[in-house]
């Protein structure tokens, strides 16, 4: 047994869908998210820019004795997760490979499709990924930049001209290649889903990034004989780098849950 | 004659539209742009945290020798004008003031439509200056939190079904309130004028509060001796929080120029 806790963290809410399903699989552990909500969006920044934010979250979250830390932010995943798994004598899990095989997996026609923020797409790092497990694959790829200001305002219900509106924009060329698998590369886009399952119909497979990472998380807990499994469940802490009421006040959104009054707020340029 | 410069900043690129009407106004003038793109955008933040920032991008400012400091960021002007006049020994100009006494200028029926981020909004700093101005002024205030966004990713042409979208919903209830003047409430929304033109009809006057702001700084130049006047132009700085090529690849759509390769980029942070 191992009573470390595992560290989350994210540009802003977004990576609260990952905690959520975190939370699903391993109800015994103890959680530390942090939501850079101050420096929201990530997307679309320089490539050094994203790599010193993503440092100091990191830097930050290590103030805690944690077993692993989780970049729930395809951003991240996608442009620093190299820098940031050399520099921390722990496991640093990104969204990329766990999303990568379940959309390998899930293909039956090869036609992958790939949504994600201007710095995700521009890395390129979903489709070398995909093209190593599956050399033939076809990847359809798309940014999406403003389906993150989007859903950060609480706009992504289907019905919503405005969100409509967008999918149709960002995912018809998608729709258009025939992909059978989407990928949604950025822990945002969940709360999209089921617009976008509604524009593309039942026949694609949605792929959550932040699902599939967690995946990634319990069997290495389970393999390295890391979990912890409290029995009365573990214990989740919350950060964020603006208001912490206005983070309780969004989060459930995201969560699923309730935890207004549970939030911290934290300098994090200081890390 | 005064040689020193004139220091403005915004939290990205939407105060370049007052640079443009300041060079406009004031060609000989030394001016220091700084805009804040690796935080941007300010408009959805907590007033502690647009405060903690806008302390920063002072001091940065302030590192150059200046005769004035103007606040070309609406959310900045009604959310932390004061805690920076009062810790700055010299004159430092928000956008509120000069935009609502334009207005009250422009109205004829006394009704006022006010557009603006969520932090401006939520402050009501425009609608008690505009009430001090004219007791009887009728204000109809809407936060638009996604024009940010869509101005920052280039999107704000009438005629993008996208834009037009937003406008309308944003607009509708200004326009039914019949009002004759609207202040355009953030350096970002002269891009949108046009759009927004379009959709209120010609009897309605748009109110640009940056450029309001620039016939503020050019009395105050003028009333306390302190205009440049170079006959050759003065010179014009720019400096960035993120990437300085994005920021100079960008700034064409809102200063009206090319000034790719002269941006630098500083870590705001360290202020």
């Amino acid at each position: 047994m191992d009573g470390r806790a595992i560290g989350v963290f994210d540009s802003g809410m977004g990576g609260l869908t990952t905690v959520r399903e975190l939370i699903r699989r391993l109800p015994g552990e103890d959680i530390v998210y942090f939501g850079d909500t101050g420096r929201v969006p990530y997307g679309g920044r320089g490539a050094e820019t994203i790599i010193k934010y993503a440092r100091q979250d990191v830097a930050f979250l290590r103030t805690f004795d944690l077993k692993a830390i989780v970049i729930a932010c395809g951003t991240v995943s996608t442009t620093a997760l190299d820098v940031l798994a050399r520099e921390n004598p722990l496991p640093v899990i990104g969204v990329v490979e766990p999303a990568a095989r379940a959309a390998v997996q899930a293909t039956k026609t090869g036609r992958v499709g790939l949504v994600g923020t201007k710095a995700t797409i521009a890395s390129g790092a979903y489709e070398r990924t995909l093209r190593q497990m599956l050399p033939t694959v076809q990847v359809t790829a798309r940014a999406c930049p403003l389906f993150v200001p989007l859903v950060e305002n609480g706009r992504y219900r289907p019905g919503d001209a405005l969100v409509d509106l967008l999918v149709e924009e960002y995912i018809a060329p998608i729709k258009a290649a025939g992909v059978d698998t989407l990928v949604l590369g950025c822990t945002h886009y969940p709360l999209l889903a089921e617009a976008i399952g509604a524009y593309l119909g039942p026949d694609v497979t949605l792929i959550s990034s932040g699902a599939a990472c967690v995946d990634t998380v319990a069997r290495l807990l389970e393999e390295g004989d890391m979990t912890c499994g409290k029995a009365d469940g573990g214990v989740h802490r919350y950060f964020a780098s603006d208001s912490a009421a206005d983070f309780g006040a969004l989060a459930s959104i995201f969560l699923g849950q309730d935890i207004q009054g549970q939030a911290q707020q934290i300098a994090i340029e200081e890390y």
